[in-house]
């Protein structure tokens, strides 16, 4: 564990809810992990294969601390080697709305986004 | 500028919304600047003293990025020394929504969170 994972998984900053859920998902990859599981990824080749291209260390230190975080849980699908496979906790399917919030916001601002539906339709009506 | 500072604001990782979004305002921090200005916060000093300590150079970085990416705005309000005090945009503003999705989300999951509303109530009945 580096420093700075160390530090983000220190104790909160203060009492407000928005510092405290900072202090879990305040960061560039955290919440697309939860976009990925809830579009149905669940293993860590999924996750690394999105298209931002995570950093394999980063995706490791991220899917630790929100298990450690009660956001995700895994579960062993394969032996010999150890494979796993990861679900949102009901904590972390909480999150959609901050997702939904984030969606709309990007859309609004952000000029060229696209949401994965909206890729869909354009390449079935390709 | 630091390294990260630049990659921070560097071209956007994909067209996701939510990575887009993330790109911008996906650090422990920016959001917070953000709240502050939701409550009549304007100037460097009142930033720098709200509970979570700040450290002046990374406000100093966020404000820098969250000007150029639009959300807040600045005008002089003293000279000599000139001094700033910022405002958000109408893009800032449409951060409330994210916002509020992370207070609702800090509320029910994060035990002892408090908002500045309920802090305040608490104070004015103690």
């Amino acid at each position: 564990m580096n420093a700075k994972a160390k530090k983000a998984s220190g104790p909160r900053r203060s009492v407000c809810p928005v510092a405290g859920t900072l202090d879990i998902v305040g960061d560039k990859w955290s919440l697309l992990i939860v976009r990925d599981m809830r579009a149905g990824k669940r293993t860590y080749g999924e996750f690394a294969a999105s298209p931002e291209g995570i950093p394999t260390n980063i995706l490791a230190d991220r899917l630790r601390r929100l298990e450690e975080a009660g956001i995700i849980a895994r579960e062993a699908y394969q032996e010999h080697p150890t494979r796993y496979a990861y679900v949102l906790t009901e904590k972390g399917g909480d999150l959609g709305e901050v997702l939904r919030a984030f969606v709309r916001w990007g859309k609004k601002h952000i000029p060229g986004s696209q949401t994965r539906a909206e890729i869909a339709a354009a390449e079935k009506n390709a």
